[in-house]
């Protein structure tokens, strides 16, 4: 198996994250958790314990606005459910937001622990750690032979779904992918679109995570999702070789373009920022580029609808945001300084 | 009448050409010279005289490569005509290229004088003293009422073709410009593309002269094509300054992304690099950005086919050449400074 954390992953993983299902043995579940003095009860006890750990902010779902709530969601930070669930439900973020814990989703707790790269260890060590603080004070719903118990049976057992996102920009446009997806289904992994379930993989973003939680162990679900991970790796990395060859000046040209108009245009919808992202990065992959991809991941999430809401302190309407993902996008990009005299020059046949 | 070289023109009005048709009373017209010796000797004689005037580059036609040739005319020094009559025809052309005198095309000489921008009249001074020292060393065939006897009867009387260059973004996007082109005729004036007969106004840029020359004095065609251009232009700026409205933010996104596209793309056609340059230079008009048009317009006649194989030293297959045209756009507009960050913020609502 590949090291973690090894250079050649560094154009193709994104992050890895792993979230662990919990309820808590002495009160009904959350879809019977008619009383909302208990609900409260939960997420007092549950943030009494976390701020022995780290810096969280604590946010009750009731009080929030949707553009904040939305936000969140965009950041990965908590789901559409956990919003669904309002009522009694909240979520505890840390500081630096490597760290979730929703609560009263559809469980009592959903604790996450997110990473840039292929960090599937050192992520569930981390996750691994919230979870036994949590353990300590308030008892699990634990049995001897089921393990962890949930709210709905997918998640009956270890309660962990560890996910990778990987920017696949090569497989996605060979029929290659199809079949992969396939087969690791045969595996019991599933593979989505960077918002999970039913979501588009926007911008050649795909999240590949475990679908079975019952019945193999945690090291055995890691060891499984780290493999596919892998394979996929070296399938992309052939995929982009035989891209850049067969792709030729035309796609250089695109790619080059997508750069062009990142950085200076005026108006910018959301669907293209990403298209023209998912090319800039490919340029990355490819050595067209001076500087990482992680910059542009961050600038991804950072100039989804909500969260520009959220930045300008006000909610924009469809117009106005695209003009300030517009003028953040170009900023941000020109100041990558991505593409240097020197690096230009080298595009050119005649140098 | 508005003044000439007025602030005001200088986003429309490219540049100004007269040409003077003369034939030799002591020649037979070129379409009878079989005599090849005959037509050395005036090539000879011409070339003797304007020597004394400036330094001239005497190109023999029959000794040209088609590339060399091409490039000549894409520079709006020859004609097709003087290329055609390659076996009796030359040119003399002034070292800043701003005089060039066609031999033996379908007249004797076409002497012609180019200037940038609105200069009628500072132009008509400078090609009548050329016609002048000629006319002194090798007597003209004149005719008291004809005037000056050409081969075709289109030319007779003055000989005298004022040419106006103007960049019409604005009206070529409204129907107006068709219907004036119909009463311009009325007025004895011709709108074409920027090759002249036949040719599509590509870039938005359209050539105004004046289509009778037997009649009216030397002064009267000036005037009347004087008046058109002062009406067109006038006419032009109310139509940018309507666009400006009615064209939003689109209009806006559509210049800056042409200028994203121009200073990045790695391929680059003719046809595509002459729209884009046409937008920027709309948003130059549009005090988007800092610069003149004069070094865009430059750069549309640097980089036709002809002239970029001879830039580059020996013809170049379309893909190359479109590479080439890429690279030196790319380097020239980046160095036009046509976008510094504070023009950028000025753009954006937020400022």
């Amino acid at each position: 198996m590949k090291e973690q954390g090894d250079v050649r992953y560094e154009n193709v993983i994104v992050s890895t994250r792993i979230r662990l299902a919990r309820n808590f043995a002495d009160y009904p579940f959350p879809n019977r958790l008619k009383d909302e003095a208990s609900a409260r009860e939960i997420i007092r006890l549950v943030a009494a314990e976390l701020n022995t750990v780290d810096a969280f902010t604590l946010y009750h779902m009731n009080a929030l606005s949707p553009e904040i709530a939305e936000s969140l969601k965009e950041r990965y930070l908590i789901s559409r459910d956990l919003i669904e669930h309002r009522r009694i439900s909240a979520a505890l973020v840390s500081f630096d937001e490597t760290i979730s814990v929703m609560i009263n989703e559809e469980d009592h707790i959903r604790e996450q622990y997110f990473m840039k790269g292929f960090e599937l260890r050192k992520v569930y060590e981390r996750i691994s750690g919230i979870d036994d603080i949590i353990a300590e004070a308030i008892p699990f719903a634990f049995d001897e032979t089921l393990g962890y118990l949930t709210a709905c049976p997918t998640n009956l057992g270890t309660g962990l779904r560890a996910s990778v996102m990987l920017f696949l920009p090569a497989l996605a446009r060979s029929e290659q992918l199809e079949r992969m997806i396939v087969q690791l289904k045969r595996l019991g992994l599933v593979v989505r679109g960077c918002f999970g379930e039913g979501s588009a993989a926007e911008g050649d973003l795909y999240q590949v995570s475990n679908e079975v939680t019952l019945g193999p162990s945690e090291a055995e679900i890691l060891s499984v999702v780290e493999q596919a991970v892998n394979v996929i790796a070296v399938e992309e990395f052939k995929a982009r070789a035989r891209l850049a060859e067969e792709g030729g000046v035309a796609l250089k040209d695109r790619i080059l373009r997508a750069y062009g108009t990142l950085t200076n245009c005026l108006s910018l919808a959301e669907s293209e920022f990403m298209r023209l992202a998912a090319d800039v990065k490919l340029g990355i992959a490819f050595g067209m580029f001076d500087g990482s991809m992680e910059a542009l991941d961050d600038l991804i999430v950072t100039l989804r609808p909500a969260n520009i809401n959220r930045m300008n302190g006000f909610p924009l309407g469809k117009e106005e945001q695209d003009l300030y993902r517009a003028e953040y996008a170009g900023k941000a990009l020109r100041g990558m300084e991505l593409l240097t005299e020197t690096k230009r020059k080298q595009l050119f046949p005649r140098g």
